[in-house]
């Protein structure tokens, strides 16, 4: 659970919605068709922008800006290790039976592989172009959150627009224009909270959890392929330590506390 | 058919227009010169800045974004792994009598090099030649609407400004500056939902439909030269597998469930 | 001609004039201090921007905007694949006669090379300097049009700016707030229009000439290569059709016509 | 100590402090709403953005901006020709002794590896992977900088537009418009002086910081590299010399001094 | 001296001048807690971003966008090219007492090496890494330029931000609201011209002149290399006049007359 993405959403809103009670004219933030505008236009771009089949999985790709990864880089670490020595003891044959106990899809997929004796060359490239894949569906869904941060605010002035040019064609009670121009800006601050607390936030966290996801399965392949290598426990540790931040490592933080 | 374009389209313009009904001042929303100004004005930038012929084309290249294409990957696959097993039972030069049924012209611009012999080197690099022109052509769509999504609100401030000054000089009837703002500001809003429901989003759609189309015909040039070099029909269904995402292959989702 | 360049620009002031022209206050819209500081700033900034010798140049860059080649990439090829057909035919001296029906400056030159028997390699890396001096003096002059298109809209701003203060500054007579506030807008009025109508729009027509100008050159460094080394005309024709988009070849459109 | 990032920090802080103390109207200036929105959002937006770890520790990277490296390039030369000397007498055993001197971690570790007798090409790999993995976490914390630069002036707009619409919603007594304005607008101050002085400049600095400690890293590496092969001293000087600015070399500025 | 920069810099600001001059109320344009708001502001936020000994060297950097350099790339060639004939005639080594003669710093250098007898690829990665470090050096100071450009209409927003919030707290005489906004707007007025007739296009002219600084430095290096390597003296001319653009070389234009 990366409660981080939830307090963010909620500290904002929170504290937006206390300076909103704070004040008069609270019924004033709260508009139906300011909610269409914005939700409603955002929604309808990004239809047009991108396939219907890719804005649905979007929610999908999202749920992860809310969890972080059971299986850290250490498990994973630890894990290949152990396949590692019991590869060295008993023969490559040996580590199917540790199958089930391997959660993680992508290791699992690379020690059967590693069990067939399929080809050092063909085990790095399949990895790869599931790597590649990952992380295109992750881009795809990175670039969907940004062009949502890109559309709202645009929405959110449609709206305003519309409200503004509603409240001056009818000026003739000029007591109203302080409430139709407060009804008319509702819309762009519905606009720019959800660019600003939700999209763009959202689009930065997957492309960071990418990022980490990426190497992850990177460290991943190297380990795989240093088991089928038959190389020993120890060096596979050695070899995949350097996926590791330095501070993360045994080193005693060398060369990684300079800046 | 790409519902999801013509939904989009539909529903964010029938959002804003509901917006508008059922407010007061239904009429300031209607005006011939903000329409002049903002198409006209971003038609003519675009002339200056794309070559007619360029520009007419595009109108082509549009269309694309409402469809999807007939023949999907899985199909291309399935054609190329059914033309692998008769080229392997009877020989390359039997598939010739296949190309009727295929409808893929690139397909059957690649079959025909295979059966008259040619160089494996000359297919491929005949074929990309073929693909990265096809990108070039669409990175050229692309290139227009965004230049569209550019000029259409910049147009529409210009007309604003117009309405703006025309009112302002005429200022001795206060009466009326409200009406007069208010047909300054739809010229703005015309711009904004012209680039913001057509144009970008357009251009967004274009951008994924080149990439999934320069997919499905890398696919279909690892095809053909698999096909050519005699591989068993099997591999070739597992070579041409890799260019499908994760999750749309028969690993039971191997490793693409993460993120 | 490129007539597309001369209609937008045209058509574009057109509709913006009549929409001044039916309205008020035609009278505001032309201001000379506005066109002084928009296009006397913008000029100014542009020489503290680039050196004098290269914003002269530009206005004879500016030219290719408004003019298309007359030699075109199909007359370059049936021009190359004759010469080849003669250097078959009485040997690649021969072709010196030719060197005065050539047009184009560059092919004379590559020819030259090749009648003189200059080493491919060094024909190839001096026609490519050329091509590689050619492409960075465009995107000079393309520079040069962007940064007009940034300062025009910021010295419009200005004007609007300086007449804002001069009109606020002396707000004795609230009658005249709206003719000050006119005057002041037309200045952003100006940038504007100077920015998307004209500096921006013939940055991007620069640009495409640019690169449909480099297609060619290439095709021609390869057709003088190809008939330095003695191909058959041919396959010369073969070799250069590559460089053409396959709408444009003898394919029947072969997997052109996707999207 | 980096004194002009503390200095330039006070002086735009005071200059626009002493701006509002010789005004009128102090007290309008401090508004609690305002930073909550301002800096809340903010940190709200940064937690959705990157995990709770790395916003953590960018407090610990920002500190780099305030402080300049003890150990400057120059003493990193000086000491590494030192080692290449009694390297070069005693052989390269005798430096291990050396390393109690070695202040700084990570020539400490490239010494230690020297010293093992590790391949150099083992090295020059882990060395660099260490460099890299700095520069990411450098990166990663002007990242962060720059989204609170994007964000924080974002809800400075949020700030200011709640302030508006409850202004405007209790328009009654006219008289109160101004100071509503005025309280609307102190957090866009407050949003737009956040992003100006402290966030975006500071992403800069680490950005140059970062790049310093790379060039020193990499230096540090050759050194280690040009030692462990038996350099002679005076060539592992000339050696780490590149890696300075001509003008801090002893060429008497040979070429530096044009622009 | 380029006097296109001053010319640049004073007719922009004359025009903004003479604008002023010619309309009322002169005595709003001048303020000198504008001055210290956007000047203050955007040197403090400056030195937060860059170094202090960085900033300072950037007023260096600044004279050269209002020089020429004397040593054009026509005398670089012909002074090599008198070299290559001297070393040609009376050896290498007699050229050393040309280099009294020899004005550029940078020249002067690689003859040494030349005639120290150094590896051609010593002197070429000395040179480079000369070279590459002067282009760091520039770079940075366009970085600078730019981060000024970017903040100096950033802290006028400030200033007028201010500006309109005490005006607006005391709202009481409403006379005076215009001569309020007025002087508030100044602050926008300076940030603007500020940036765009000062720091942006100097930012611009630097890198120009970076470009053509560093075009000259890569002809000295080929000629040093060539006339190290005993070049015949015209081959050395054709070689270095590849780095010349086509239309200032002997071709008769070749090539270079197109676009």
């Amino acid at each position: 659970m990366d409660i981080a993405t939830l307090i963010g959403i909620v500290a904002a809103f929170l504290l937006v919605g206390v300076a909103i009670v704070t004040g008069q004219g609270i019924s004033f933030f709260f508009s139906v068709p300011s909610v269409l505008i914005v939700f409603g236009g955002t929604i309808g771009s990004t239809l047009v922008n991108f396939p219907l089949s890719e804005v649905l999985a979007v929610i999908n790709v999202a749920k992860n800006a809310f969890m972080t990864k059971e299986v850290s880089s250490y498990d994973a670490i630890d894990q290949l290790v152990d396949i590692a020595e019991k590869a060295r003891r008993e023969g490559i044959l040996a580590i199917e039976r540790e199958l089930d106990d391997v959660q993680d899809s992508f290791m699992k997929l690379g020690i059967q592989y590693a069990v067939d004796g399929t080809e050092p060359e063909t085990i790095r490239s399949i990895m790869e172009s599931e790597l590649t894949g990952m992380e295109e569906r992750h881009r795809q869904g990175k670039r969907i959150f940004e062009a949502m941060g890109m559309y709202s605010p645009a929405f959110g002035m449609v709206g305003t627009l519309i409200g503004l040019i509603q409240m001056l064609a009818s000026l003739d009670d000029p007591s109203k224009i302080g409430q139709g121009m407060a009804t008319a800006l509702v819309t762009t601050l519905y606009g720019s909270l959800a660019a600003n607390i939700l999209f763009l936030p959202l689009a930065g966290k997957l492309e960071y959890r990418s990022r980490e996801e990426a190497r992850r399965k990177e460290l991943i392949i190297e380990g795989i392929l240093s088991i089928q290598s038959g190389d020993n426990p120890r060096i596979v540790r050695e070899k995949l330590k350097t996926f590791l931040p330095p501070i993360e490592r045994g080193y005693g933080g060398g060369g990684g506390d300079e800046l």
